[in-house]
């Protein structure tokens, strides 16, 4: 049962917008651009959330909060920052409202307007430099290692559930630093915190790299990224992480003592990733029954469907369930017991399929008989009948999601690899771009125009220069001019 | 050593702001009444969430997240609402900035106005139940028990750091019910999860209560609430929970198949807590040395300060004080061992107390010869040798913390009701009110209208009815006429 999915393969974007709301994760609002989050949605949102900030302070990271608005010349500071940023901000200009004096409504008073505009932040760079320019006076004040989990606002016109929307909920890392190398250093180091968790976590394969200069993020000297490969062969930008050399410190006056008895700016990195992440993983794992979900990331990762008719059938299977729920919970597993009366099993069976619950385990009156239950694979849909004397149930599961963890994320990366082609010559690229799509490794002449031609002729960008590239003498795809090593191009979302 | 901060007894007021900025909880930022929650400050904040988010959840709710702006036209469609929240919200009326034609910077693109304001949310009842008119159809989708961790904006005009301020972090529960006693029954619930929190998390005693009618949400046909008493005899409202009834069901039309085959409006409720709880947790305990805080919620609960000269006697001192840690994170204890040489010990003793570090241990070369460290309280400022052979560190300081937590609470609470005065004439009350402050337990004869003018002429406010207050016949202090309980007057933050 698909619970009237359009299939993936038919038409994939339709297939991810009704995913996302059929699955319950998230709906436009009445507001042109801005998502509600639902409750299911938002349980794997809190799971993501909750392993990246362990992360985080593993690494030496502490939370704090910045202002929501940054005064409009503030965002003017640093120059290429308010190119990037200035042509899609909500601006807000005005301080109260008052009654129409038709009695109709509410206007906006036009005697409280603000002296000076403010703009909801698409980004905290400028107002956190511009506090951080009290924090930092010597030497012995930096590092600082700051992180906020907030909600930003960039008025995209055209936007989706989650990959893009005018407002989204995201952290960024904003760091301080005595040394351009200890900056260099944090922002490699936290390019790999976001692999790692996209691997581990979310089974999500990612190729670190550097993005060009054109694709760099505005205010940053350079910009290393993680890149994903989505189900249709397209790429996602996963994870940013920027080296801001002294950029943001010179725009806003951040100078320190220096241990040798100087003073000298700042250097500075930041990094975020974003609710934009639950696209990647909605997209790179689900099929046309529903989502499918990594075990670590599921907000349970069992449910339990009876099988029974009658009140007494009930009692009896409930009992075992429970047993079996206990066990469970004990190691540690997150189990829903579903005992509803109002829907049958196969109904509840669709409905896990679709919301990606990775194990299911039904019980009926002839299991409690042969002292057996049915175990369904979210990932593969197989079942295998269970014998509860075979192991115990809790070492059964908790090897399994191991396995589904592990699968997930063999098959996003064995997909990847063989979606990602070498191409020598612009006709094969446009070919394998056209006919196979994915990831093209290429070689590439270094120049902004010649990535801009390309990209106009094919829709292709260069994703990033990865980070473990060979080192190879190459001819560029597109120029024929000398090249050092591949790229990665692909259409990206 | 006071670190410089003013006489609590002298200027309260200023004592609070200096305290605040001086232990690094939080300060102004360059927008008028946004502050910046610094990591120190944060840290108690994130405590908070977490012990406040897992009570929400064992009560059966679950997060979401819904927008951060309100169509202008959706703040008017409750009546009492728009009044409540209009004269003071940010209106965002722009999507774009330009390059302005002198090259001087950049304004605001006239071409890129609204077609509707948006508003900046000052509390989400009407956004969220737009939302609920497409989730609610039915019986069987209820109770809905959502909520939601987000920042709102309201434009005050005189703000303090977390107390009052233009932006601020809070938590809004939105739930929908089928009767109007099921969700009296969460109302209530709310309010003593809130106060449950406060008493044993915040150390905070707190009155449980309703508030009079000119007192209420704007909105709700009840509010309950808890009021705190602080250390000069003020009330602070430090959690509300809202009975909407069906007001906003009606004013976004949301209905839902009864049981019984009908069809009828939805009720609701709304509660809430913000980062003015952090204004709370600080006034009721600190002192002229500083933050004193509640060990459940310090970021770390013990310090161990080495004291010793030269290297040698530092890695002596060093390594007993790891072994303590070892021990003591055992069993959970969190704890901070600092062993910077760029400062003196007295000069982090000063340190820890100012931040409000429930323990210090000191270690010192005679403390290894005797086996002993020294253990101060930050609550009593009282000192002693403990001899560590007597019994397991462990063992010691979690009895200490929970004496610690046991005592600030009943510090807090003997301080209250030695401040909490019954009156039964004018002349008392305003004698008590000048004299003494803090809490006064006296006839009201239910009108507004007294309400109204003892406000006038005293700034004192009713806090609340008290849900457990004795029935008794009384007169109105005020104006003479029957009453048939006490109500409490203070005034308030």
């Amino acid at each position: 049962m698909s619970k009237g999915l359009p299939k993936r393969s038919e038409d994939y974007s339709l297939w991810y917008n009704e995913l996302v709301k059929k699955a319950d994760l998230a709906e436009n609002s009445a507001v042109r651009g801005c998502m509600v989050i639902k409750p299911y949605g938002f349980s794997i949102w809190e799971k993501m959330q909750a392993e990246l900030d362990r992360m985080f302070k593993e690494t030496g990271h502490t939370n704090a909060y910045f202002p929501l608005f940054i005064p409009k010349s503030y965002l003017s500071k640093e120059a290429s920052h308010v190119e990037g940023f200035a042509k899609e901000c909500a601006v807000v200009t005005h301080y109260r409202l008052k009654n129409s004096e038709d009695g109709s409504g509410v206007i906006v008073d036009p005697e409280a307007k603000l002296e000076e505009e403010l703009i909801v932040r698409p980004t905290s760079e400028t107002v956190i430099w511009s506090t951080y320019k009290n924090w930092i006076q010597s030497y012995r004040d930096l590092p600082l290692l700051v992180n906020q989990w907030a909600n930003v606002v960039r008025w995209e016109m055209r936007t989706r559930l989650f990959l893009r929307t005018a407002e989204f909920l995201w952290q960024e890392g904003h760091t301080a630093h005595a040394t351009a190398e200890e900056a260099m250093d944090e922002t490699v180091q936290m390019m790999n915190v976001y692999a790692e968790f996209a691997e581990k976590f979310m089974a999500l394969p990612v190729v670190k790299g550097v993005k060009t200069e054109s694709e760099r993020f505005a205010g940053a000297n350079e910009t290393y990224c993680i890149e994903a490969m989505m189900q249709d062969g397209k790429a996602l930008q996963a994870g940013t992480s920027h080296f801001l050399g002294q950029n943001f410190a010179k725009a806003f006056d951040v100078k320190f003592a220096t241990k040798e008895g100087g003073l000298d700016h700042v250097w500075g990195t930041s990094w975020g990733v974003s609710t934009r992440l639950m696209g990647a993983l909605i997209m790179a794992h689900s099929d046309d029954n529903g989502l499918v979900l990594p075990p670590k990331l599921a907000p349970f990762q069992v449910v339990i469907v009876p099988i029974y008719r009658g009140e007494e059938e009930l009692a009896l299977v409930s009992e075992k369930a429970k047993e079996l729920m206990n066990d469970l919970r004990k190691v540690g597993v997150t189990v829903k017991f579903d005992d509803r009366d109002t829907h049958k099993p196969g109904w509840k069976f669709a409905e896990y399929e679709l919301k990606g619950v990775p194990v299911r385990i039904a019980i009926g009156p002839r299991d409690l008989k042969n002292n057996t239950v049915e175990i369904a694979r979210r990932d593969t849909l197989t079942k295998e009948q269970f014998d509860l004397t075979s192991m115990p149930i809790s070492q059964k599961i908790a090897e399994l999601l191991e396995t589904i963890q592990t699968d997930i994320y063999q098959k996003a990366y064995d997909f990847r690899e063989e979606k990602t082609t070498r191409v020598d010559s612009w006709e094969e690229f446009e070919e394998v771009l056209d006919d196979k799509g994915g990831f093209l490794s290429a070689h590439w002449d270094g120049t902004a125009e010649t990535e801009e031609k390309i990209k106009e002729q094919t829709k292709a960008t260069i994703r990033c220069i990865p980070i473990e590239r060979e080192e190879e003498e190459g001819k560029c795809v597109f120029s024929g001019k000398p090249s050092k090593g591949r790229v990665l191009f692909a259409k990206a979302y």
